[in-house]
């Protein structure tokens, strides 16, 4: 009966649903009016994203998500050569994978509300630090992700949303407009604190809005309980459940 | 694919996925491994609830929820002849209501994992004070709810439960064996802190794993990144995907 929305991702969406998430916040600003779905699949690149694809979006579904969130890159652009040097993928690569997942999307449901969001930028020596904690004396020597490299995937992606007619985050220049970005929005350098996941929870809710998908503006799925008459209660639910 | 966990309920569970909320934490803990619904209608008592039940569980559904917690009283204990009165359920009308859910329920499904959740406790204190702070002049002069009255309540929960052989959890009573519960769980004298929703969370996952709803032993949806070849992806796909 509710629309979908639908979040796909890597561990950016897949921790969303923590304390302060941008995920949960979505479904509670949704709340009675659609839900929302978590497809987050930590350490995922977009290569291994496609894999899912038509799991996760079958063609020919009856009830296809009204939206979707395409949240990857953070993996994509770990260094090759590096200690995250498995999820590497180029950048060509990785714009051509987001083109299919849009592509899919798309055939899934003309209609879908599709947004690209960038990944956040890297404070590396965060990262550095994450690992020195995390690993000590067998922690990585070069931070396996930088903030120059994943500005390209930004770029890239950006780019390819212009191209596709579909709406984009850009993440990554979003939080660096702020001093103290690298503490203040990234817990480990590249994860969110809950400073950071409010910065994407507005940023989606300003793009759904701007798109007609407006919480405020959608119907509750049955009555707001102030419209029950408590010795008639039938008629509210007349219209919707009798 | 993934099985779906329903939480059905009033106010506390339509806030379930605020900040610290218990439904949120459930979605965050079963993530990748089971959907967790959110189906909260804050004001709703069970007379209401009722009229939605059809429409929420069809009968027929080829994926029913394997889990439902249903959580409702708050309302139905509200007292005649004061404020809530049009809320008002009597405790032998609210005790045969969820009959007819949990009825309903395992009509949907007979393997389907229900459990009652009683109504957290009154603090009448907090109640008066949210009352005079939101209305001032206006406020109540006598509380709408009562710790008692709601107590008869969750115990007419727990007594069915018992009766029909579903799990339940006596949040009424587990709240009160903690000192300072009035302020410490609840924020206006009936819904939940941070602190109520971690309650109510570790009651839920602790009902789920007695029941063998465990997300630690359930699978994936698809395979941990950890097991994907980053030279032969397919190969950690092949069971699921291919």
């Amino acid at each position: 009966m509710r629309p979908n929305i639908v979040l796909f991702g890597d561990s950016i969406t897949q921790e969303s649903f923590r304390s302060g998430g941008w995920g949960a916040s979505l479904a509670d600003t949704y709340s009675r009016k659609a839900d929302v779905v978590l497809r987050g699949y930590g350490g995922y690149n977009t290569r291994w994203a496609l894999f899912l694809l038509h799991h996760l979006f079958p063609l020919g579904s009856t009830k296809p998500p009204v939206a979707t969130t395409v949240f990857f890159g953070a993996n994509d652009a770990a260094l090759a050569g590096r200690t995250g040097e498995r999820q590497h993928v180029p950048v060509e690569e990785y714009k051509e994978n987001l083109r299919k997942i849009v592509h899919h999307l798309k055939e899934c449901s003309p209609t879908m509300l599709i947004v690209l969001i960038t990944p956040p930028p890297i404070d590396e020596e965060g990262r550095m630090e994450y690992a020195r904690e995390t690993y000590s004396e067998k922690a990585m020597t070069l931070p396996e992700r930088t903030n120059e490299t994943t500005g390209v995937y930004a770029k890239g992606c950006v780019e390819l949303a212009g191209e596709l007619g579909v709406r984009s985050i850009n993440l990554w220049s979003k939080m660096q407009e702020t001093d103290g970005w690298q503490k203040k929005y990234l817990r480990d350098g590249l994860h969110l604190t809950a400073e950071g996941n409010a910065v994407v929870f507005e940023e989606v809710v300003k793009v759904f809005k701007e798109a007609w998908l407006d919480a405020s503006e959608m119907p509750y799925d049955f009555p707001h309980h102030s419209e029950i008459d408590g010795k008639n209660p039938e008629k509210a639910f007349q219209q919707k459940c009798l």
